[in-house]
């Protein structure tokens, strides 16, 4: 890592851009600049950064000039519009977006589970969808032991997945259905405070887009389109860090007391499963952290190949910025270096 | 339902014994006298019931003369320790306790799914665990027009099911949280505000006590022990009504239209299922009702005859007050009759 890198962060302003600058800093990534690119509605806006002051920049197609690395984060529709232009301009993008992920072209990554099928890039690294990236991270080590035939997950979904303002929203709404004042729904479609929903936009199937993601995301990062996932996901007034409950049906028998063992020695896995000392991943001490925690692991009472697990981690970090960083911290040896030196 | 009864209310300062308060008096429930029973703490608060006041007493083994229905509602080991002696001074009993749920002379009861097995009793009835009933409620006309080999549940249960304590617990907690202060724990092991927590005892195989309610009530109550079952129970910052995330397999095909018609035909469940036009049952508009609501029905992706569906339903109403007292109800033209003639 002697080498440094021009970054440029798309959608800088929101949620998971903040994340990324925050985890830019924290891992000390070899930044040589710092782009900040936004809607034009932004620009202007000030953020710090190592300590200096940068003005966030209107992205337009001339903003990839002078940038080895995107972080992009804006949305899908200006991934769409954007990321061909940075690919022009020889930069590698990684795209939090789900844009590009079903692209065939394009690798879908969580680098503890598939970072080989990175290197293959034509300069777009699709993240996977928070919801994915977590159960993944979480199930690798298992489909590689014992093999899975089927996953039953229902999920917990804090509101920062949403966005910055959907949490401001959750305060807004808790704040006024505590004083017995009307609850106004401006990001969510329901009452979200005292509640639980469903936000995401659905498909013909009854699936929400949200859950088909998880189906199709599942399919494409373990190659392997035979494993069944039934997935529900659900929105809770939570502000960050998403929880998942995870039933799972193996191909051969896996004891509770090998997958802590596998779990706990495989990168990126937390394991915290005590439950008569009350210890299990919460989404309150789990917000702001990085590893993947997977507790409440029991053999499933209903079938012989069963397990069941609780998962969780943040949703802003290692179920999105984080994620994307990783991956191009993993390519900064590699397909980073060899395309900076044809530069 | 000529007669009147005496009933008798074991709990009666609790959050269901206050629900089944305001039931008895909604249903025109046919009340001769109302006997308000608690411990020694709670003995003397002053209770409204159909415009009379009535003094809560301390509940002794000299409670039950003069009464004929005994709803009880105080703790398992309360249930245990009084309700033989209700059965020896000829009192039938709805208890909403775990205490003798199990016990094989006791029916455990459904009204919907099971009744039959009522009439059979020996002074006590138990009324099933609030996660149990609304999904049996939804599940048993599923189960009898194709049969069900597995089912894997994972619950968003509200706050009130561990009492009027716990609701204040959480108001206490959000605002602390809102205002940066620290949140306190005294009925809930973990901060419950903007979290999701498990709450409940745990047994040596690592699910919960109420996980394991889940599975062998729904045996019981169905008298299948051929049914998988295979429980996640989470709590979720809502005040009132479970939510629950279900995924079955069944015997033969049930299709999803068929599955919408068959349960929109059924005792006690309504049907709201648009998910396009965001029309999905939600915790907060089921909360005060007292069908069993359910929605998101879709085919599972990942095995032949598979389905999901998310099933809601106020959890002190139809899943403890208001089950006893409708079990009180169609008890009355015949054994509750037959009893009280005899007296």
């Amino acid at each position: 890592m002697s080498r440094e890198y021009r970054v440029a962060i798309m959608g800088a302003t929101g949620a998971v851009g903040a994340t990324m600058m925050e985890l830019l800093e924290e891992r000390n990534f070899p930044v040589a600049s710092l782009k900040l690119l936004a809607s034009h509605r932004s620009a202007g806006t000030l953020k710090e950064f190592q300590s200096e002051t940068i003005v966030v920049e209107e992205l337009t197609h001339d903003s990839f000039d002078g940038v080895d690395l995107v972080l992009s984060s804006a949305g899908g529709s200006i991934s769409k519009e954007f990321l061909p232009t940075a690919v022009k301009k020889n930069c590698i993008s990684i795209d939090n977006t789900s844009a590009f992920r079903m692209d065939p072209d394009t690798p879908l990554i969580i680098p503890e589970v598939n970072m080989y099928a990175a290197h293959d890039h034509r300069g777009i690294i699709s993240n996977p969808n928070c919801s994915t990236i977590q159960m993944l991270v979480a199930l690798k080590p298992i489909y590689d032991a014992v093999g899975i035939k089927r996953i039953v997950v229902s999920t917990y979904q804090s509101v920062s997945g949403k966005g910055g303002a959907a949490v401001t929203e959750l305060v807004t709404q808790t704040t006024a259905a505590l004083e017995g004042r009307p609850v106004e729904c401006d990001k969510f479609p329901h009452q979200m405070a005292f509640n639980v929903s469903f936000d995401w936009p659905f498909t013909d199937n009854g699936y929400s887009e949200e859950e088909m993601k998880m189906v199709h995301e599942t399919h494409k990062i373990f190659e392997d389109d035979s494993i069944g996932v039934s997935p529900t996901t659900v929105r809770v007034p939570v502000f960050f860090a998403h929880s998942e409950s995870i039933n799972i049906e193996t191909d051969q028998k896996l004891s509770v007391e090998d997958t802590r063992q596998i779990l706990s020695q495989s990168e990126g896995i937390v394991v915290i499963d005590n439950p008569s000392q009350k210890q299990y991943p919460l989404a309150v001490d789990i917000a702001g952290t990085d590893s993947v925690f997977v507790g409440r692991i029991r053999e499933d009472l209903s079938i012989e190949n069963g397990l069941n697990m609780w998962v969780v981690a943040d949703n802003l970090r290692k179920g999105a910025a984080l994620n994307a960083i990783q991956i191009a911290e993993q390519l900064l040896n590699t397909t980073l270096d060899s395309r900076t030196d044809q530069s």
